[in-house]
């Protein structure tokens, strides 16, 4: 396992080859690695075609809940990606999978804070997901005489990203953690910010947002638009229940145990590549990977070369279609 | 200033006369104290016109953000007590005397994550409050091309117990505090569990609420409905700014040191009277007051002589009104 502390390396022809053969496994975040909204990165389909030719594994993890694998699966396809679902871990499908490995009963319910993703994949592995949204519209009446039920068999509450979060579903998730003895408190990751939309157009209008210098020539100019994350939603539950989460999305390393049981594979001989510190590379370096990091995405290279970041990736590049050219394709 | 490991006392003949007469001034919490609910807790008028009657200054101390000292004033009215806006301190007051305090310029706005009450002491302290009631309705989309804009003068985000939480006031608050420099992030308090609303008629079903035994033969069994409070919305504002907030409510001393200036009375001439350890109790604690704990709201005899409680009050009683038996009035 690579310590935190020591400096990143630039990605070079020097380095890359060893790195390349000493890795089965390579482990890509999607948004900012990948794609960007709903654009692919520059380079994207060649890299993957090379790693798969010379038998490397692809697994692709992401802590976005809004999607199930299946949905993800449609999406690397409108992209022009030839992804499996087997080849995708996003985080509603490590929730419903901490469920099954705890042998979570079948016939308690789940309620959740969160988008059709979860309540799809809980569906797939068996469960019976309530709330998402469904309760999107749902309203709590602050009168005398207004009863909340909520059902005593709801036995786990996910919490994940949720634009349609209310006080109605965290009144029911919060109803069920405090009520429902034993109730799990669940949540797919706690990114503080999650999403990035491109705003490819300009509005001719005074506007505030993050303006990226991209090193990818193919995008000149990205304006990228912050959105609050499932730690906002997370967050909110833990103000009301007054308890921690089990979290299951990136740093946390249950999908990677889940990983290593599956594929078998010596996570010295895995490599994570994101384009973000606190999530992606902190996530690598718990489960003792080589980890890359990819600057096309939310962290620029002033971030991770700055005194005050203590996240340091083995290796740093500006795209993931780097690797290519280096080693010379 | 008592220890907060002190055993408390049970309020008695013996002891409630020198607590009498050695206080000045009686704080007391609203909800589970003077009314619950809709609905005024036995003897509280005649107590309150004693207390009066003997020359003590009587103020009224809630963390409920929801209305401002006017509204609350209207309610003291519909249940028949005389209570001027005066004797009122109100988290959502003091939200707004706390940027009074420290000199906010006025030319800055505020937005608000919460109910109407902030807004309205925002403008009578000379503030213009943003969002609110106002942004209940609106919606983000997320997708490419969606342009979210916030005002660059905000320069304070206050957040309260909102039932009309939504998406979109997460983001503009989360945007205030991560883009506009210097932007305060302002909490009404921290309750993890907020209003109770009584429930008085029997629906004639299983119902899951807590009941208690409640030791006012006035009432003699009470449903109470636990709703999630501002903790809540603090906690998901914590959760997308990674920040954490000024608590200008209970239990931290800012009211207190506001209420000393105003009243020129020493802490150890004041008693603290409310139904919550952690917040009532600890605020009388934290500030060097006497406490008394009365059992007509939310904590039940057996929870404070838990042994896993460590915030102990002077004293205990069932209700407000025993101190007109205890004096023999």
């Amino acid at each position: 396992m690579s310590s935190p502390k020591r400096l990143a390396q630039l990605l070079s022809a020097h380095n890359t080859r060893p790195l390349f053969d000493s890795v089965e496994a390579f482990l890509f975040d999607c948004d900012g690695v990948i794609w960007k909204g709903d654009k692919l990165i520059h380079g994207v389909p060649q890299t993957l075609d090379l790693l798969r030719s010379k038998g490397k594994k692809l697994v692709f993890v992401t802590n976005n809940s809004t999607k199930s694998r299946r949905q993800y699966a449609i999406k690397f396809q409108s992209l022009g990606l030839s992804v499996t679902e087997d080849e995708i871990f996003s985080s509603s499908f490590a929730a419903a999978m901490y469920l099954k490995v705890n042998n979570f009963p079948q016939q308690n319910k789940v309620y959740v804070v969160g988008g059709e993703g979860i309540i799809e994949e809980l569906q797939l592995a068996g469960y019976t997901g309530l709330g998402g949204p469904e309760d999107g519209e749902k309203r709590v009446q602050l009168k005398s005489n207004f009863l909340f039920e909520h059902d005593k068999t709801v036995g786990a509450v996910v919490v994940g990203l949720d634009p349609d979060i209310n006080y109605y579903k965290l009144q029911y998730g919060t109803l069920c953690i405090r009520e429902n003895p034993g109730c799990l408190f669940i949540a797919t990751n706690r990114d503080a910010v999650g999403h990035m939309t491109d705003l490819q157009e300009w509005p001719g209008k005074k506007v505030n947002l993050h303006v990226v210098y991209n090193l990818d020539n193919f995008v000149s100019l990205q304006f990228l638009f912050w959105i609050s994350g499932a730690g906002c939603m997370v967050g909110a539950m833990c103000g009301s229940t007054e308890k921690e989460p089990i979290v299951v999305g990136k740093p946390s390393t249950f999908m990677m145990e889940f990983l290593l049981k599956k594929f078998q594979i010596d996570t010295s001989k895995m490599c994570m590549v994101g384009d973000r510190l606190d999530t992606d590379i902190l996530f690598g370096h718990n489960a003792g990977c080589k980890t890359l990091l990819v600057l096309s995405g939310v962290t620029t290279q002033s971030t991770l070369q700055d005194p005050s970041n203590i996240i340091q990736p083995d290796y740093y590049t500006s795209k993931i279609s780097d690797i290519l050219e280096l080693l010379g394709q």
